[in-house]
C-alpha cells in the first residue's frame, strides 16, 4: 500500500467504522452530508494527496499551500460542503513529511505563500476554521493582513491553536494523532480498534469542533459521557442516537482519527481482522 | 472525473447504495466480506484500472489478461476472497475500450495468452466463474486446454454465456449493462436510482451467481419477489432480510450495476442528488 493508498484507507476506515457517536457512519447521514460524500472524497482526493506526498523537489511538485487549495477544488460540493477538511491539515504535512517527525519539520518551513494559498481554497468552502478575529477565513482583507502580519501557515495554525485540537497538531508534534495511532496498535484490529480509539479520544480530549457549533458546555458534556461509554456505565448506541439526534458531530476527533489510521497502517497494524493469524 | 475515477466510483457508489436485496450494502455484512472489503478493493484496484485506461499503444501498456491479473493481486486478500471478480471483467474492456461501442471492439481483439492470463489471475482466489467442464477455472490443465483449443477471452467467455450473465455481456455487446445505465438516466439520481436500476434488473434477469449457489428454482423465486418489490406487492426490507438470512447474494446482477453506473456517470448521470437543479 502507497502512502497515498494509506491516505485514502484511513478516510474510508474512519467513515465506516460503527457506531461512533454523532458522526455520519454505515447507518447514519446528515441531511446534507452522507456516506457517499466521504467516499467520494476519499477517492476524487488522490491526485492532491499524490501532489503532497511528491516533495517539491520530485519533478517540481507543489507547495503545501497549493496542495490544499488543489484537494479543496477536487472534493468540495458545488454547495461548499467540504468533508474532509480537517484531515487534509493532518494528511497533506504527513504524506510530505513521510512520518510524524517529518510533517513536523514540514509544517515549521511553511511560508506566507501557503498561508494565503490555504486562506484563498478554504474561502471557497462554508468551513469555519477560526474564531471571529482579523484571521477570520471569512474576512476578504484576511490575506492582506497575513502579509502584513508575515504569518506562515504555522503560525496561522499555532494562532488557532486554542480553540481549533486540529491546528494544534501542527505545532505540538502531532501529539493526538500519535496517541491515536497508539491506541488503534493496542486496541486492535479493524473497525472495533477504530470505534475504540475514537471513543478514547472522544473521552479525553475535548472536541473543538462541537464547542464551535454547540459552546464549551455541550462538549464537556459529551467528553464525560464518552468516558461513561468506555467505563460500560452508558450504552454506545444509546450515546449515538442521542448524539444524531442533537446534531452533535465530534469531527475534529474524526479528522484525528483518520491522521492516527494512516500513521498505524503505516506501522503495520491491520484493517483487516480477516487476515490476521 | 477521469474514467478510472468514474470506475472507482462505481463500485463504491454500487455497494453502498441501500437496500439492495441480499448483497453487502451499508447496514448489512456477511461474515467473510465486509462493505470495507468493498471499498478498499475500488481504492486499491487503481493501478490495474489505470493500466485497463491505457491501451496498449500508450506507453508499453499491458494486454487486458495482464491487468487482470493486477486487479487480482491488487485486491484478493489471503483467504482467497475477491470482492470485484465480476466487475472486473466488465470494467476492465469499457476501460480500455472508453465506451461499450470500444469495449465490444477490445473483446474481439482478446488473445490466447489473454485467456491463460485470465485463468492464471483467478485461479489464486476462490471465485468460480465456470461450470465443471474442461475448462474449469479450477483445472490445472485448462490452460494447455486453451492453448490446445487456441481459445482467446472472448471465446472462454463464449463458452460460459449461458451460465454467466457478466460472461454474457462480454458476447451480446454488453446489453445489461447498457440497459443498467439506461435505467439510471431514468430512475434519476443517487442511490434511489442505483436501487430502482438494481431492482429492475434483478426482476428481468435471472441472477447467474444465485443459480450457482442455489439453484435455478431460487433463482427464478428471487426474480418473482424483486418484480413484486417493484410493483408494489411486497416490502423491500422484508425481502432484504429474507435473502440475508438465505444467504442469497444477488452478486452478479451487483457487477453488472457498477458496469452500469460507470456508463451513466460518463453520460451525465449524477451520483449526488444535492448537486441537483
Amino acid at each position: 500500500m502507497t502512502p497515498v493508498e494509506r491516505a485514502q484507507m484511513a478516510m474510508m476506515l474512519e467513515v465506516t467504522a460503527s457506531p461512533k457517536p454523532g458522526n455520519v457512519d454505515r447507518c447514519h447521514d446528515y441531511d446534507t452530508t452522507r456516506l457517499e460524500h466521504f467516499l467520494a472524497s476519499a477517492i476524487l482526493a488522490r491526485p492532491a494527496l499524490e501532489k503532497a506526498a511528491s516533495g517539491p523537489g520530485c519533478g517540481g511538485g507543489a507547495g503545501i499551500g497549493e496542495v490544499f487549495r488543489e484537494a479543496v477544488r477536487l472534493t468540495t460540493d458545488h454547495s461548499g460542503g467540504n468533508t474532509h477538511f480537517g484531515a487534509f491539515i493532518l494528511l497533506v504535512p504527513l504524506l510530505r513529511g513521510g512520518d510524524i517527525a517529518g510533517a513536523a519539520r514540514v509544517v515549521q518551513e511553511t511560508t506566507v505563500d501557503d498561508a494565503v494559498e490555504f486562506y484563498r481554497a478554504f474561502s471557497l468552502t462554508k468551513v469555519r476554521t477560526l474564531p471571529t478575529d482579523p484571521l477570520d477565513i471569512a474576512d476578504p482583507r484576511a490575506a492582506d493582513t497575513l502579509r502584513e502580519r508575515g504569518m506562515t501557515l504555522v503560525d496561522v495554525m499555532d494562532h488557532s491553536r486554542e480553540h481549533d485540537m486540529v491546528a494544534r497538531e501542527w505545532v505540538n508534534g502531532f501529539r493526538l494523532t500519535r496517541r491515536a495511532a497508539d491506541e488503534l496498535h493496542r486496541s486492535g484490529c479493524g473497525k472495533e480498534g477504530v470505534v475504540s480509539a475514537f471513543l478514547m479520544l472522544l473521552s479525553t480530549e475535548t472536541d473543538t469542533f462541537i464547542v464551535k457549533e454547540h459552546g464549551p458546555a455541550v462538549a464537556a458534556e459529551v467528553k464525560q459521557k464518552a468516558g461513561e461509554v468506555l467505563a460500560g456505565k452508558r450504552d454506545i448506541a444509546d450515546f449515538d442516537a442521542e448524539c444524531i439526534d442533537r446534531g452533535i458531530n465530534p469531527g475534529s476527533t474524526a479528522d484525528i482519527i483518520i491522521a492516527g489510521i494512516y500513521i498505524a497502517l503505516g506501522e503495520g497494524w491491520e484493517w483487516d481482522c480477516s487476515r490476521k493469524g
